[in-house]
């Protein structure tokens, strides 16, 4: 089954690649039978009427939905799953039914097409895209007042900005489309001369061709019922839970599973759907690396280092101080996520470099057959689906000129609005931007074609030490690097995305220029919806971004903090947390050479690096949580592999789904100030004695 | 399948009864095939050999545990199911194991029949029916100070006569053979001469028979396994509750699952698997009726009362006062449960003595051909199963000198014991009751034979009214008459099931002598057990027996006040709770004229007045929790009916088994003063931001 855990790209910051086996697999399939076959009799309808009003009026509401769950994940944890298999399924239920009821009175005029099927998967995805590289769970949040001033714990001199809906949009518009244009002329290289494998892309083509098989459409169907089960389940849990929470620590979510001493030290299972269902999608060893990071921190280096109150740091501090225990919590992360980030970014770097050199090798070899840009490779060295797909995909031309024109268009506006909306970010540091940005976007889709690992956050990163240095301190320095990770990483991020769909397309013969079109449709839908519905959280929980939020934003803490540590340097660091952050960053890389040198089959049992640090912050209740979505996944596994296989993404997506839809109606009530009615209050025998007594007199 | 729901005269005082289709249907299937061929080739071991010490090892263990199963439903609700399933698969099961391990290890002597199940069975429910006939939760508990000091609201002028071990054991020994002594001599007139049903005797034996079948065997082990996976969830669910219940109103069993008004008028789900699996095991109209009974009472009446309050009863009065609300719960709750019980007699009675006059005709017809009483009827009028049963159950006799000498014997010791222990409960009448018993307990049995339905209480009732009447109130007669209910009550009641266990016994080609002395070994054992559990409970839960504790023993209350309103009239009921009393006695026996002229299938939407009383005094938490297990056993079979029908009647004695074991541990933890650590406390936004505030200063 390959359409499980598509594009892990999405979750971006966290759970990005170990997806080679299933890529192999997929290519193996690929070879063995022809899909084009099957689909001979059907016809390909021309670019223009493969976009509907029908395919955007479905996406326009799946956008509105996923980027509700992808808000809601940014701003708890930060880990987000692929959401693929839901949008297919999704997409494809609402235009079926659409389609259907439309041909029951009589008005239909075209029929469901993969083409159009593709079209709402791309510019679903493309929307949900921008709510996760929007930064609203990390960079753009993280320039806030209230995560500022958690770091710098001053009531003046430092700079924030908070956010409002009108910068936030404009800012989206300025920078997210640039990403489209910078790769689009290089998709028949990339697509047809290299055949990277874009193994999200070609699992999502897999997906959206097998729902266009009567079996297919079978199976999706039964998947789109088990989803909706799942999703009402899940759906009412969030309902009936949010009954009991008025007030703070109530309700299920602050449920002290394993007792109340566990619970100090977020050790509990707090019953969220969400990430027992994230549990279900990641691969196993991605929830019990993050339980281990939970137990190592929480369970052992916190208290010990709890221990040294008043040697460390000073104990008079409040406990959200970054001068205290805070500080290493967040440090180290960062520490370790750093590493990570970059023994990956060298190491995809270096793959994507013998990759292209290798493609290159092999083009200019294939190149001594007399092959112009635009005729077809010869027939004896393709498949009867590569000659289809090929055909098709080139036949629908974008100019060149249109895609240069566009991107220095869109960057000469974007210099000019950029500075005025963040006033510490030079005209001078966005183009210096501007001008490398292709040449990153190229590296990030082409290392993306081969490994499925975007490093958009790591590119991100980059620009936040190298413009947050060069600002300086004094100039707004973080701020600067702020702004500028969000320029960088929107438009490498887009770039991957849109090249996964030129793939995409490629497989379910949609053409490339609807396949465009939907992706700019989708990031302009994007570019508005989440900004809104960032807002909506912003404006409903008024705690969001602090510790003991139920939004806590982890990575908007990280990701100033980062921005502070590129421009400020190591000073304002606890005792010993500089070493421990050397340590630990070191310890990130070599856990990853062990895992690499070791390889794919005997490395299962060594956690990953990037996975163990998120909890170093929040704790483990949602490692719990994932575990839990795990082992229950691998009983089912156990008890019927088939079906587990089957329907275990669309069980995982529906309870993801039904859960981050209640966000909707819960902010929606937290906004007209409806509150709950019942406290669930979990308190120790002794206060019980002593809040009876009280209660009674 | 035949499996379900038998014995569901065990619940006694309100699950009797609605049996017949079954009946029917076990009666069709006796006679399309022979079970005897089936077992042609096995050897029927001798008597004595039936009667092996492993067997009563094992029911030793059962019945300990099913004492505590018992014991918990009768001090929480008094709803007690049929637990024949359960005794039967984990007899089997434990057998089975033993042999396995015994065999390996070459030293098995004698292999496991079905005649030794049988057995087990037997002594396991004798030794359980005395958990019930022992009046743990009604009559004998009764008699204690707080259930007396609750309804009299004075410290002095009231008699009681709180629980102790020696003469609780004493009671039971000299009271619970006698009943096994009356209907002994008739065991060859009823189920050879007679041919009379006992479903639920018929029912045991058809599972046991099919246990020591081939696939009878397989399919009984995947019912063992199903058990055994839902008896672990239960146990550990009850453990797990348990850490959050540290103080009143705390934890899942105070779940204000519909909101806090709502649990203020008891409407909510306790989270109590006991009950789901009492649901799920009792047919789906008892659990309409109790959750009917319910909505009526606590959603209706109670509130329009309370609204009088201080026209219709006073209002300083506390709220649970008798004189107040409190009362009209449980006067209203016994009219109904005597309309129901009245009716039944006579409806019963009515078919007994109808049925008997049948029968001897038809007995008197037979005799024109010459039959002794040793000698078998005539080949042709009998099939080859009924020659086999019926040369094997005259084979080993009882003789008459021996069970008249018994009942004497008993008798005396008896008469001569049990004012010594209820000082207010005569010679004369003890001598009384022991003069009619015989009878009654042959119309008991009789009764049961024909419609499955033990009428052990309203005997009891019976004796309630008139000794207490004869003993007059200023000798103790509440006392008087709750000690002969008790007498009454065992006598009448182990005489239907020793009759039932003969039935069992005919139809496993088990010895009547066996299942004589296993009967009095399992009777001996529950006399020796049933009073320990009891203690335990009673020294482990201090406020057991009060409306506010989570064993509020409901009928021992309503026995008490019973016995009262025999003595003593009707003056201390409070205004109007006279008028309602009539009305809603009437509406009982009204109801049930209606169900009983519509017959089965017409009636199939009417209650039963006799589950619909028991919410009255304790409201419909256990109603949902029942109705719960009712939807769970009814979506399962619109899935599968075979599976539900095959692993239902499993899964939910699993469910029961599990949290009943629990008390086990839990009363010990209960006795060992080791109190639960975390108090899961529901309050009301107001109240939650008061504690809040206290809690901070």
């Amino acid at each position: 089954m390959e359409r499980k855990r598509e594009k892990n790209e999405e979750g971006g910051i966290e759970l990005e690649g170990i997806n080679d086996e299933r890529k192999e697999k997929v290519k193996k399939e690929d070879e063995e039978f022809s899909v084009e076959r099957i689909f001979e009799d059907k016809e390909v309808p021309s670019w223009r009427k493969q976009l509907t009003v029908r395919a955007f009026a479905v996406s326009f509401l799946l956008s509105v939905m996923f980027c509700f769950i992808v808000m809601k994940l940014n701003l708890t944890t930060g880990i987000i799953p692929s959401l693929n298999v839901s949008a297919g399924l999704l997409g494809f239920f609402f235009v079926k039914t659409w389609t259907k009821l439309i041909a029951k009175s009589g008005m239909l005029r075209q029929p469901f097409t993969r083409q159009e099927n593709t079209v709402i998967q791309t510019c679903v995805v493309a929307s949900a895209g921008i709510a996760f590289s929007g930064g609203f769970g990390s960079y753009l949040f993280g320039m806030s007042e209230q995560i500022a001033q958690q770091s710098e714990h001053r009531t003046d001199g430092f700079n924030y900005k908070n956010p409002s809906l009108g910068w936030m949009i404009g800012f989206l518009f300025v920078v997210s489309f640039l990403g489209l244009f910078s790769v689009v002329p290089l998709r028949k290289i990339m697509i047809i001369d290299f055949k990277l494998t874009y193994p999200s892309g070609t699992a999502t083509a897999h997906l959206i061709n097998s729902f266009h098989t009567p079996e297919g459409a079978k199976l999706a169907k039964k998947q789109v019922r088990e989803l909706g089960k799942f999703f009402s389940f899940s759906f009412l849990w969030g309902f009936f839970q949010w009954f009991f929470t008025a007030g703070e620590d109530c309700g299920f979510a602050s449920f002290p599973t394993f007792g109340l001493k566990a619970y100090e030290y977020k050790f509990f299972f707090d019953f969220s759907a969400t990430y027992v269902g994230v549990g279900m999608i990641c691969p196993h060893i991605i929830n019990v690396s993050v339980l281990v990071g939970g137990i190592l921190s929480w369970g052992i280096m916190w208290p010990l280092i709890e221990n040294r109150k008043g040697d460390w740091y000073s104990a008079d501090l409040p406990p959200d101080n970054f001068g205290g225990l805070q500080g290493y919590k967040v440090f180290i992360g960062i520490a370790m996520i750093l590493g990570d980030g970059l023994y990956n970014f060298f190491k995809v770097l270096s793959r994507t470099l013998i990759g292209l050199f290798l493609k290159l090798h092999e083009r200019k070899a294939n190149s001594q057959i007399p092959v112009t840009q635009h005729s077809f490779p010869s027939i004896e060295s393709q498949s009867y689906d590569d000659q289809c797909r090929s055909q098709l995909f080139l036949k629908d031309q974008i100019p060149i000129w249109f895609a240069v024109g566009g991107y220095v268009a869109i960057a000469a506006v974007s210099t000019a609005t950029l500075p005025h909306i963040f006033h510490h970010l030079k005209w001078y540091h966005i183009i210096v931007i501007y001008i490398f940005a292709p040449a990153l976007a190229f590296c990030n889709a082409f290392g993306c074609g081969l490994t499925d690992w975007s490093l958009a956050s790591t590119y991100g990163k980059l620009a936040i030490f190298t413009i947050g240095a060069w600002a300086g301190a004094s100039h707004g320095g973080i701020l600067a690097g702020l702004a500028a990770c969000g320029v960088m990483m929107n438009i490498v991020s887009t770039a991957s995305d849109l090249m996964q769909d030129f793939k995409t397309g490629y497989l379910t013969l949609a053409s490339p220029r609807s396949m465009f079109v939907s992706q700019v449709i989708g990031t302009a839908m994007g570019c508005v919806i989440s900004p809104c519905v960032f807002w909506i959280f912003y404006k409903a929980f008024p705690d969001i971004g602090y510790p003991t939020s139920s939004y806590p934003a982890p990575f908007a803490t990280v990701y100033y903090n980062m921005a502070k540590l590129g421009v400020e340097g190591f000073s304002a660091l606890p005792k010993n947390c500089l070493k421990l952050c050397y340590v630990f960053f070191a310890a990130a890389i070599l856990i990853n050479m062990i895992r690499d040198g070791l390889g794919k089959k005997r490395s299962w049992f060594i956690p990953l690096p990037m996975a163990m640090a998120i909890p170093f912050y929040l704790g483990s209740y949602f490692a719990i949580d994932m575990c839990v979505g795990s082992l229950i996944l691998y009983i089912w596994q156990k008890l019927n592999k088939a079906k587990a296989d089957a329907f275990g993404p669309a069980v995982a997506s529906g309870l993801i789904c039904g859960d981050g839809m209640w966000t909707l109606p819960s902010s929606i009530l937290a906004l007209a100030g409806v509150k709950p009615p019942i406290c669930m209050k979990f308190i120790s025998r002794a206060t019980n004695n002593r809040v009876d007594k009280f209660l009674g007199s």
